[in-house]
């Protein structure tokens, strides 16, 4: 049969997760905690499922949830959205970003991406018929050149993608870079698709640029959003777009026929866990913490360190250890030293290597250091 | 903001259950349950959830749950399909629907539909840029008419979607049915996407035949199912879908970008679960007990009752009810008598009226009894 997306092979979190199983590697590859979550989680859940919480939600979420996210974006980045027109749960942030671009890509539309970026992307712009437009990001700063950005802008775009706290460079997006991007897209009918996964690990005293802080800019975008990732239960498959409502409603006619609806227990789990913002308001020192432990003894290898100002990655430029591809690298590491890693090739379309692999610190102490015993032989 | 969905508003479901909570009504419309699950599924992702099998799962699905899958297949139907390549988990049975569309259906593509259908199907196949052919089946008996979709196949039609036990008229494909489909498609290309989410709902001795039964049809079938529906967990949205596996393959380069995967400690409840078969066995006795109670009080109303071979739905003809198309009677029945129910004209693109609305008697017995005690008013 005939594929109709004939890039597109085994994601490469799939194939590195598979090579560490079969090499009994420490897998700092696939982005996952390898801890649980907070077991308060675990029981709002299951009494949701006891008192029989078990059949659909309303289409777009349950009341409760979308009030939940309502109330904290408008506590984190002073805008309201309107629980009942402007916000939807997910079966994950993925869903939510394919969602928002089928609702709105037209076959023939050009869609911006920067490079590197998540895989599913750019599958997910061709199968709405759209064209793809990469633009790279710097190479090793990861910063965003808004003259590539600005030279990339045709009447043909229909929205750009952007990505901060960015996977997989572990790079932020500053006040600075959301004002330039408003700045840009102004004159302009582009929409926006914020991937903002990473909201709540952000790193040092800095702070999220959410799309929402710019009026410019949250006029125009879906915000998408990963309940998965802040609360360490990325198997949940649980995420959220935000939208003003014409938008919204674009995205839910498609959601509506895609999932229909997200697990009624999991959504009043959350709805209940949400009311207390610790959980999120403490992640970021969590993350710090983890961090700074394992880039501690990354300190004692022949890696050059890069940034991390969040997400849950540390990159690492590989060029004093070794000469091999990123890619071949990240193999080479699974297997003959114990440590998974990703390749930052596998998020560039034309493979692009610039002998940088990235590392996943979402891991227990005893793992991190683990994999920094092996580590420490190179 | 332009749609691409111009048809699209708000489904049937979500207006009549919202309609019916406003006027207080018994649910008979939107198809879940209003019992709750076997507290022993429950306790199974509970335990899973205690245990931290809360990170993705394999893409594709938990191999226990997927191999569950293989073995009822086999043990019911007397086909194999391989755990690996060719079953993968999905979140509910629409999902599976609409990532099949996507991965086969390419823009220009005709795919034919079998009217009345479940409201998904067609905007599924528009976001693919395919173009919807819709063949009636007969009104009143909603028999297939293979003169009239022999009649719609072309060199252009990539696939044919089929539904049984079916949504809404509750009738069900014969032996005789499944052999003329497969005869009629032997000498095309036509691939067949099958909606079994009823597969377990089947009444009066008869048996589920599904495509899995006949070679001819499995060759080239994505075929569907719902935990969901068989387990009494709609909301948990999860469901299956099989086929062989260079279709699964193509299937999955799409599924890994829309969802990438589903809940992890469902998948875990489920598979579990599935050792055991009884739950699915009993569940034909189980639900024609509740078909023949609500059968038996709609023969006191001047209700025609139409079959129910299968499904969890009973379809009437309300000619000598009412005068009113089958929209309006939904609305006066929710409002002045106090039974939500669906028009099955929302189940066409065109609106055909045939004088049939659909009640579902998924509910408990004291449920369907107060909607039979408001009807007897009729
Ligand atoms: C969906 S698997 C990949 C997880 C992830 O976000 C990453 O590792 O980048
Ligand atoms: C997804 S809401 C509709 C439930 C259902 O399958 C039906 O009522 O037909």
């Amino acid at each position: 049969i005939e594929t109709k997306l004939p890039a597109v092979g085994t994601t490469i979190f799939t194939v590195m997760s598979a090579l560490a199983v079969e090499h009994n590697a420490v897998n700092l590859g696939q982005g996952f905690p390898d801890f649980n979550c907070d077991p308060a989680l675990v029981q709002a859940v299951t009494d949701a499922m006891q008192q029989g919480l078990n059949q659909y939600p309303p289409m777009p979420g349950i009341p409760a949830l979308r009030e939940a996210v309502a109330t904290k974006i408008k506590a984190l980045h002073a805008r309201e959205y309107s629980a009942n027109t402007e916000i939807t749960i997910t079966a994950g942030a993925t869903q939510g970003i394919i969602t928002a671009i089928l609702a709105v890509v037209r076959p023939g539309d050009e869609v911006i991406v920067l490079e590197p970026c998540y895989d599913s992307y750019v599958p997910n712009i061709e199968l709405a018929g759209g064209t793809v437009v990469r633009v790279p990001l710097t190479p090793h700063t990861f910063r965003p050149d808004f003259d590539k950005i600005a030279a990339a802008i045709t009447p043909k775009t229909r929205a750009i993608l952007i990505n901060s706290p960015h996977n997989p460079s572990a790079t932020i997006w500053s006040r600075e870079d959301m004002l330039q991007l408003q700045e840009l897209l102004a004159p302009t009918e582009v929409l926006l698709i914020s991937d903002e996964v990473y909201e709540h690990m952000v790193f040092d005293g800095r702070q999220h640029e959410s799309a929402a802080r710019y009026p410019g800019l949250a006029a125009r975008a879906f915000i998408v959003s990963s309940f998965g990732k802040t609360f360490h239960v990325t198997g949940w498959k649980v995420g959220t777009v935000v939208a003003p409502a014409p938008l919204m409603a674009e995205f839910r006619k498609v959601h509506q026929f895609n999932v229909f609806t997200v697990n009624t227990p999991v959504q009043h789990g959350l709805a209940k866990y949400l009311a207390d913002p610790t959980p999120y308001l403490e992640l970021p020192a969590f993350y710090q913490r983890k961090r700074d432990l394992f880039r501690e003894g990354l300190k004692q290898t022949k890696f050059k360190l890069l940034p991390s100002e969040g997400s849950y990655f540390q990159c690492v430029d590989i060029s004093e250890v070794s000469e091999l591809s990123e890619s071949d690298f990240c193999q080479w590491l699974t297997k003959e030293i114990g440590v998974a890693a990703i390749p930052l090739s596998a998020f560039y379309g034309n493979g692009f290597d610039q002998r940088v692999v990235r590392f996943c610190f979402a891991k227990k102490d005893e793992t991190l250091q683990a994999a920094l015993a092996r580590l420490a032989k190179l």
